[in-house]
Order: structure tokens, then C-alpha cells, then sequence
């Protein structure tokens, strides 16, 4: 209940915050006899860690996943994943002269008020690191997943969009700049809206693109838990996340049926696909795609007004060395998220029929 | 896991199809000693009900609910609440013709492909008939959480907008007409639209946009349970939805942080409110609003090439009573599903803290 | 949580008291395709139901299952099945004056605290009433696990005990007499103990055995989900259970090792079968087999003190129709209860490797 | 639905083998502001470990727990909480000689069959070992429950029983002794019985009562999820048990009603307690007392012939460190598991009324 918890079958369970000795997680349900290339877990962790380029915090976190079970010879037993990734960083510094004070657009003040007692430093439990353990379980999740091909990229930041539809791309250019755009020159411009942002002592906005590929038919479970519905969830979840569409998605809400309406090619596949990969909140073999908006990250390197927890206005100014643009680190959590739900519905379907 | 219970605490699971003898559920979780006001869960099923207005399908359906258990001398006893609606107006007509036709665009396909047997007539289980449950549990919920106020209404049907923010619109007009729109020119411009998209055969989609007042601070459960999650996962498990974004949603995605951050008055009240009324998963005690994207109608009464379940081509049209528009009949779904997660997440906030 | 759904894949939600329209439930997760014996089903709540002999209670319920979805052209669609088996013979009679009685060993005094509301009418939700809406779900799980075989009977009433291994048992013999005792010399034993406990206006208590044959390896999900965990949760989550004990049982409590181990044929199976069918929390193939305790029904037809809802000392008798032993009734219950748990754990071994 | 997560809102979930860098897990749902004695839960984990007397096994492990979040100046925050048990004596010797083994009455053939991969080494996952992590969350639920008293004792080894009920024994003597029983002459006699059996190579079964007092009344949700079912299964789910009863128990199935009902005081207490403190699956304020079957422990220092994973017959004997009986480690065990039911009937009970 409690919310730390994600997944039926393939689940994970997380702790850890951004200060404390380490952060970790338990993945029950992962089918036994799975051969895991363990570079290939490391390096999806190593798409979101900080410091990675010069347009996210220079923050320095190893990020380094190790395994306390659940493994072994290579291969998972079928019994549960422990995995731990220290808080290598975690400045000794001091926090108590903002402990009272509630930042604007940030967790603080629902923290204080929901738990009473709250772990200031860093921003605790709220702070985006936690999601480092969610990569980690989607790296193993993709794993399962080999036929299927998992794809996020940055699709906007701030105005700059990437026009073109997904299928012009050449998703093999994702990883080749550090904004994760597929287009060069869009990458460019973003790149340089992001530099001209941080010197403003601003942050900005932007949103990921995800692509389903192989995905199998038959992956939901209507009516509650439609595919589409749990992948809204799970992106839903992500620290910063504001809206969630698929297939034709908010356009679509415009169009008429005659339009909109995919006709069926003899084999079941269909000539268009505003369908978006999904109907009836079941899968149809077709390509699955989604767009996340994130918000612009809350701490700025401008002075505002706020207050603290005695309701005095206090004036402060974020410090330290955080984002400008979440979503270039915001792409291998899609796509982690996307993983681990495809991951539990591929092995909720193994029990669908007779 | 198979998909048709609803929350944690305050639960729900569902049954029926278009056909059969009846649909139903079990609300399980619903705190002893509620007094109900059946007229007022009746009501609630009025406001979906086929056939109650010109722009809705004019199929018959009286959509009596009958509890069967858990009430008792008008309050609730804490043990399950078990209830019916029967299926007046399953036309005894021959669907034989049409068994084995996938009709673009629906969910025949691929409920075939996941079940491999499929109970063809009208649709089934992936017929829209199983929300009238959903507005009987959610009706429930509401008197549960009487001192929250739950709005919908119709915030564009095609591209005709309702431009205004919700602030600036009264509420109370929104059942004084039948698309559900609290401005009457805006309103009358979307009947008319919808009127003359019926006379074409076709159907047209639209959005709800939805309000939550009065929400206590505290509801929602991070890392994966927020409550935007939460709620977006709802209504994602509609049919026909294919977007959720609350707060400034996509648009936030354009913003600077030095424009989206929420400014505290000295009671913890935020200037603001792009945040949406939730911070880090939690709500905020600020209005709660979200718009939920619906694709328009997939059955229109226009000839249409689809494919059987042999991989013919074949012809259809589609006949009988369909919605031109889904959207009117929506925002009582909306508003129920809404009521459904802030029952679940308010019974789970009563254990947060000692 | 409310507690009133059972099985996770699998899964049954129930609603209903002795009192009211009806009692039902959802079966949810059953999968797709599967030829229902409806004959099989109603057969099973025949077994169940009062009136069935002069050993049990002699009220009058037809216990005729009514299904309301998930069943097409005699096969299962995937999709929830709803039933309703309507209360018939809810005696209008006047229950005012024992609404605030508190009956020794019954429900009425903790329902009330827990609650605070609470349907007194004959035991309201807390009557075993509610167990026929198990068996109807496990009479559907059953025929999901047709090569299992599930077989419980009457193993002691009273003092009177079938001392008897079940190897050395004809399970055709157990139908053959109205206490369900596979050996007619102990049946008519304990038939006429029976009979005598009634004149005496008393109840009395016994165990039922039940085995199950033909499972398949790998069933349980060690470490807390062991199959025999939640075999023992399910009969103890029947009315009037007090204890469970599986294989050797408590009597392996006073064995050494050296005597408990159970030797290994070359095939797998063991020479003895002291582990009862399960090592580790998982089948191994051989028989499992375990003990039911039920205590005396609570409503016996003697005069006894008692308390009101005021703290006032009252007298009161049980009248009406009681079953003065539970145990020939509740053996098809035992069996509903393992076959659901059997079916669940069977679907859920379906993903434990690639 | 993998096994390795117990509870609803107050939920455990927990990894590790017996070898592996450690075991550990995650607390989620624990209220926030709870003040944690550090060194009681340490005391708890010391109860359980091995060579703690002369009696268990001699394996040396310290068993030290580290916490990893969720703590915060000393108090719960209401995040998860994780924490990490180090093994700290996995002897790196050489297991391939038994890696096919599979042993008598062990989990081995059934994990090879169930997950087909399997860590061979020390049993791993189905080893006991395991059962640390239940007693560290056992701990804290104990801390949030201080009002309950949860205690347990051995109560028999072997054929050598405390005859005395529980209500005349003196609960502060069961730590004055290295088998846990609080009559020193029984505890005498059972200590030299451990010691013999032992020296004969042997091992030895025993039994757990536990008692449960000062429990709110209304824990428990019927139907399924009564308070003693999940007891019960929550005793299932301990390494070794084969049984559980409550209150009168399997006695009580040889009782009539008249001698088992429990007359009411007139503040609802109740004269007599054979209903063991719960009536219709929720507690009544009484006593709850319950008692565990344990098997004698498999592993025993003699020659038996068994088979390998090929089918052929090969001799073993069990060397190293083990346990002659189980019941003196397993006590804290028991109590844990308690909590941990309690725990989470006791949150989920403050949502049951208004």
C-alpha cells in the first residue's frame, strides 16, 4: 500500500533516499534461468547518472549497482534480486538552515504533512535518485524482454520539438549527443537552449518519446488494468512528470472516426496505427508509442520568496549543482519504467488462456 | 491480476458485458456506518445512461441498480457490497454475421488473440457497459468523501474548445445542458457539432476536464503510488482515453522554472497553482485538475473495409444505436473513477503516521 | 485489505449474508477456453447446501448458482464471471429482539465492536451462508485442475476417529453415507453421535481430511507464499476452524530426523511420505494431505446466560435450524477451498522460469 | 506473487540466501514517527542467531543489522526501510561435491524442479537463514505495537511436553534458559534430550506456543482474512512447520458446543477462553494463544542413501554446523511473524467505520 512497490508478478520494491548509506531495491517475480549481462545493467545506470555531460548536474555519483542475491553462476535463480547502490556523494554538509524551510514546487511541504517527520536533507525520499534502483530493475526487465526493442528520446525541450514522427528517425543517433535527441540539429539547438538556461539560472522543460517494438499481442488487462493505462501509471510515477498521451493521444481527441479509425491489413496489421499499438488496452503487434511531459525542475539558481514551516516568508536560492533539463537523464527512466511493465504483463498473459 | 478489481482499500471489482443477463461488482473496503442516499447513486447512473438525451445513443437501457449485500437500515456495514444492474435491452438479435469480424479500431482483434474464445455480441466485456459499475462504486465514494467536491464537464468536443479556465466558470450550469459544457454558447456550439457529425455517420472526439476541491493534504502514496499516477491511471482505464496531463500538464513542458514554480502564501496555500494541486505525489490542499483525452467513437454508420478472423477483406457498416460522441456521457465515468482513488488514498493516508 | 477476495491470479471477491437479496461473487482470472460442467458446479452445492439429511440443519435453501458473465456457448472467455445464488428462505421473522444480544462464541460481540453497525439478522456476514460462494468458485477451479484430484471426507467427530491412513480408504465410499466417513462401520458411529448430540440439544466437533493427488512439482512461492501456508490460511479462513496440520503434523513435532527424512526413490518420489507432498513450501509430487479441526457449532438448543449490548445478563436458547455437527457440510467446503488454492498456484507457476 | 513480500500495508520483502554477500530488505508502510530502540531490535536478531549456546548450531554468524533509509534523527519518516544483514561466514569451501545431491526431506529437488537454476550452495534461498530479515521487521512492528505483548516459548521437544497452561507460567523466566521454556525443570530435561539426540547424530522436532495479550478488539477481516488465518499462515511460512492450531485447538474438535461456548462477563469479556481470543476472525480483547508443529531439522549427522539429479543412488552424511532442534532459535521467529500480523491488522483496522 504504502507505494514502494511496483508490479504484479515482475516487482519491484524500493528504499532509499538521497542521503542515508544507500539506495536499493528487491525484484521478486523474475523467471529463473535468465542469462544477465551484467555491463549491460551497469551501463543503462550509467545513461542516468550525474555528471555524465555538461548539461546535467555536476553532481559525481558512481552509480554502481551491486547484487546481494538472487544470482547466480550468471544466471537468476528465480528467487529475489537484492541490489544496493551506495550514496557515494552524500555531502557531510550542513542542511539545518533550511530543515524548516519549504521550496517552492517541491515535495517539502506535503513530506511535513503527510509524515510529520521528514528527512530534509537533499530532499529525502523525494528526490529523484530513487529512480536510479528503477533503472536497474528494467535493465534485468529488458533483459527478459530481448525480442522486444525499447526506445526513448528527448522530443522536446522548452519550445524546440522534434517535428518528425518517430519512424523517420534513426534511433541509432539517440546516444550520439548528450540531449538524446535522434535529429543532430534539433540535438543542437536543444543542447544550446539548455546552456543558455543554466546561465540564466533557470530550468526548463521537454518531453521523451517512447517506442515499443515486438511487442507481442495480447499484453493487458482490461477493464482496470489496461496496458496503456498501467504505462501511464508507471510513467506517471517519474519525479516531475505532468501529462502522459499515447497514440494519437490529446490530438486524437479532435479527429473524427472516420479518420481516425485504423483498417486492418489481411495479416491483422493495420494500415495506420492512431490506435498507438494498443486496443481494448490490449496489445495488437503493432508499434506501442507514448510521450511524457516533464515539468521544468523546481530548483532554480534565482532568489525567490518562500516560507518555512512557521509560516514566515524567507528568502533563499537553490546552490549546488542540479539539473537544467531533467529529461536527457529522464530517457533511460522511461524507458526502465516502460520495461517493467511490459515485463509483468508479458508474465500476467502466460495465464490468460487454456 | 486479471484486471477488473480497482484499488487497495476501497476496492472494486467488476463483471458483466453488453450481453448476459446482468452486469455487477463488489465494493469491498467501504468504512461501516455510512449512511447512504440511494437516489443519489441512481442519479449518478442517470447521468451515464443511454438514451437520455439527442446527442447519445438512443439504446434503452434503464440501468436500475440493485444492492444485494452490505447495507443495512441505510448504512453501510463494513462487509462487501454486492450489486446488479441488469441487461434490459440485450436485443435478442442475431450476431452471427459479424462473429467473426474484426471491426477496425475496436477491441475485437485482439480480445480474440488474447482469449482465443470471445463472446462476440456487442462487444462484450470491452464494451463501455461495464462503467455503469464503475459510476455505482464511485457514487458510493463520493458520500464517502462528502466534504470533497468531484467536478467534470466537457472542456472540447472536436476543435471546439472551452477556452475559459475553470475558475472563471459556474459549475452549476454544467447539467443545465446535454453535453455537459457550463457555458451555453460554448455548449450549444459542440450540440450542434456533434448533431452534424450523427447526420454524417461519423463520430468525434473530445476532452473532460475534471476539479477536485477540498482535497485534505496528504493523499497520495510515493515512490510509485503518487496520486497524479494514481489518477491518471484511472482514467487511462476508460474506455476510449488516450491522454492524462493535470496541473499545466504538456504545457508545463514548455515552461522556465522561474515561471512554473509555485509561490507559498505564509498558510502553505500556493499564488500558483501549475502544480496541479499535488507536490512530490502528495496533494497540497490546492484544487486538483486534470483533462483526460477521449478518441471519438470507433463504430460509425459508414461503409468501411475491415477483415474476418480468415484474413478476408470484408465490407461493414455499422448499425443500431451508437454515441456520435462519448464525451457527454464520460463525465459522470470521470468523476466516479476520480472518487475512487481519493477513496483508496484517503482510507490509506489514516495509517501514515502514529 | 477489507479481506473478502481470495487468490491472487486466481482470484475470488464474494459478497453476502444469511440475510438480504442474495449472495455472490466474482471469479476473476480463470482462464480463457475452459468447457464448463455446470451439472459438476450445482453438484457441489447440493453437497454443501442445508436440508441434504437429517444430520444437518433443516432449513430449506435451492442454492442455485445463477451466472451472470465470463461464460459463452459453454466455455469460459477470460473474463470475470459474476454469480448469484439468491437467498430463498430469509425467513421474514422478527429479529428485534436478539439485535443486541451478544450469542456465546459467535461474531455478534467482535462484528459489533469492529464495525460499529452490523446486520444481526442470523449472523449476518459472519454466517457460514458465504462459503457456497467458494464452492462454487472452486468447483470451477477444480475443473481448471481436472487431472488433480481433490478429495476430502470426515475424518472425526467427537471422540470417534477414522483411524485409518487414507491409502488404506475406498474415497468412492465417502458420497455413500450423509457424514461423508469412507468407512461405513465408523460412518454409522458416528451418524448415530450425531443424531444423539442433536437430541441433547448440543453440537459437537470433528476433523475433515483432505488429499490431493496428481499435483504437479513446483507448485508454492517459497518464503512466505509455501503451498502449505496458504492451504493452511484458506481452511482457516473457514467458519469454526481452529487448526491445520499438514504431512506428519504435529505428531512430526515429537520425531527425530532420522525417522521424519523421507528417502528418495531414483524417480523423484519418496519411499515414505512424512513431508506430506511439499519440501520447502513446494509440491513434489506425491500426495498432499492434511487435517481440518472444527470446533462445535456455537448455536446449541440449551438455555445459556449470556450479555446484551448493554452489559445486562440475558438468557436466551438457539431455535430454529442448526446444524448440530458442521463437518459433513464442510468437507466440499475443504475441497473448494484447496482447489482455489491449487488453481492460483498453478497459474502462478506458469511464470516462475523462462 | 513471487512469494518473497508479507503484509498489506505494514509489508515486508525480503532477499537472500544463506550464501551470497548478504541478506536483507525492505520495510514499507511503517507509520512515520515512530522512535526505533536500536538495540532491541538487535536483541531480537541475538535471539535468533546461531551460537548463541551449546545447543544450536555452532555456525558463527554476528548477524549485525544495518539500517540503509528510512530512519531519521532516530524516528521512522513513513519511507520505506532498508536494511542489510552481511553473511558474514559463507566459508568459500567447496559445494560442487553435493551441487546434485538433492537431500532427503530438504528443499533441493524441489527448487531444481520448480526454478531449474539453482544456488546449491548452503540450501540458499530455502535455507532458514532467510528468517533473520522477518525478525528485524518483526522488531519494529513490535516497537509500533507497544501496548501488545507478543510472547513465545518452547513448549515441547520431542515426546517431553510443558503440561502447564499458559496462564501459570512466569513469562520473565524464558530467557533464563538456552531452549526457551519458562519451567526450569522441563527445561532441564528438554536441554539433556537436545544434547542426546545430538551426540546420536540425530535431530529432534518440538513445539512453539505463543501468546498474544493486551490486543485491541476488532483485528481481523473476514471473510478470508481472518486474524487467525493469517496467523496461521504467517506460522506456515517459518522454515520447518507443519502445523498450527489456536485457542482449544484440535482438542477443541473433540468438544460439544455446551462445553466450548465462552460465557460473556458483562464488560464482553468471557469466562473461559477456548475461542483463543478471536471470535469469527476478528479478536475480542482475550488472550489469542496459539502452537507450531516443527518437524525435527532434516540435515542429521548419520549416513543415508539418497539420489543425485541423474537418478543414481548416492550416500550422504550431513556435516558441519547444524541444529539438533529448531524450537529454541525459532521462538524469536514466531513472536516476529506475530508482530508482523499484527502490525498490519492493526493499521488496516483504523479504516473499518466512520
Amino acid at each position: 500500500m504504502a507505494g514502494n512497490s511496483f508490479g504484479n508478478l515482475f516487482k519491484i520494491s524500493t528504499f532509499g533516499a538521497s542521503h542515508g548509506n544507500a539506495i536499493g531495491g528487491v525484484i521478486d517475480g523474475c523467471p529463473a534461468g535468465l542469462e544477465l549481462d551484467m555491463e549491460a545493467i551497469q551501463n543503462e545506470l550509467d545513461r542516468r547518472k550525474p555528471g555524465q555531460s555538461e548539461i546535467v548536474t555536476q553532481r559525481k555519483e558512481p552509480d554502481t549497482v551491486q547484487f546481494m542475491s538472487g544470482i547466480f553462476e550468471g544466471k537468476t535463480t528465480g528467487t529475489p534480486i537484492g541490489f544496493l547502490i551506495e550514496n557515494a556523494n552524500q555531502k557531510s554538509k550542513d542542511y539545518s538552515h533550511i530543515k524548516d524551510v519549504y521550496r517552492p514546487s517541491h515535495a517539502d511541504y506535503t513530506y511535513d504533512q503527510k509524515y510529520g517527520h521528514r528527512d530534509y536533507r537533499g530532499g529525502g525520499r523525494s528526490s529523484a535518485r530513487e529512480t536510479a534502483c528503477r533503472v536497474v530493475a528494467g535493465a534485468i526487465a529488458k533483459q527478459l524482454l530481448s525480442s522486444i526493442k525499447i526506445t526513448a528520446y528527448t522530443s522536446s525541450v522548452g519550445d524546440i520539438f522534434l517535428e518528425k514522427p518517430y519512424q523517420e528517425l534513426d534511433f541509432n543517433a539517440i546516444e550520439s549527443n548528450v540531449v538524446r535527441c535522434p535529429d543532430a540539429d534539433v540535438a543542437d539547438t536543444m543542447i544550446n537552449r539548455i546552456k543558455e538556461i543554466r546561465k540564466q539560472g533557470d530550468t526548463i522543460g521537454g518531453t521523451v518519446t517512447c517506442v515499443l517494438q515486438n511487442v507481442p499481442v495480447g499484453l493487458g488487462e482490461p477493464v482496470f488494468d489496461r496496458l496503456h493505462a498501467e504505462l501511464g501509471k508507471a510513467m506517471l510515477s517519474i519525479n516531475a512528470v505532468k501529462g502522459f498521451e499515447y497514440g494519437s493521444g490529446f490530438c486524437g481527441a479532435k479527429m473524427k472516426g472516420s479518420e481516425h479509425n485504423d483498417q486492418f491489413n489481411t495479416d491483422g496489421t493495420t494500415k495506420t496505427n492512431l490506435s498507438g499499438g494498443i486496443q481494448g488496452g490490449i496489445s495488437n503487434g503493432m508499434d506501442i508509442y507514448f510521450r511524457v511531459a516533464f515539468k521544468p525542475v523546481a530548483t532554480i539558481m534565482q532568489k525567490q520568496d518562500t516560507i518555512d514551516k512557521f509560516g514566515n516568508i524567507v528568502e533563499m536560492q537553490g546552490k549546488g549543482r542540479h539539473d537544467p533539463c531533467v529529461v536527457p537523464r529522464a530517457v533511460p527512466i522511461v524507458e526502465a519504467m516502460a520495461a517493467l511493465v511490459l515485463a509483468d504483463y508479458y508474465l500476467i498473459n502466460k495465464t490468460t488462456k487454456l
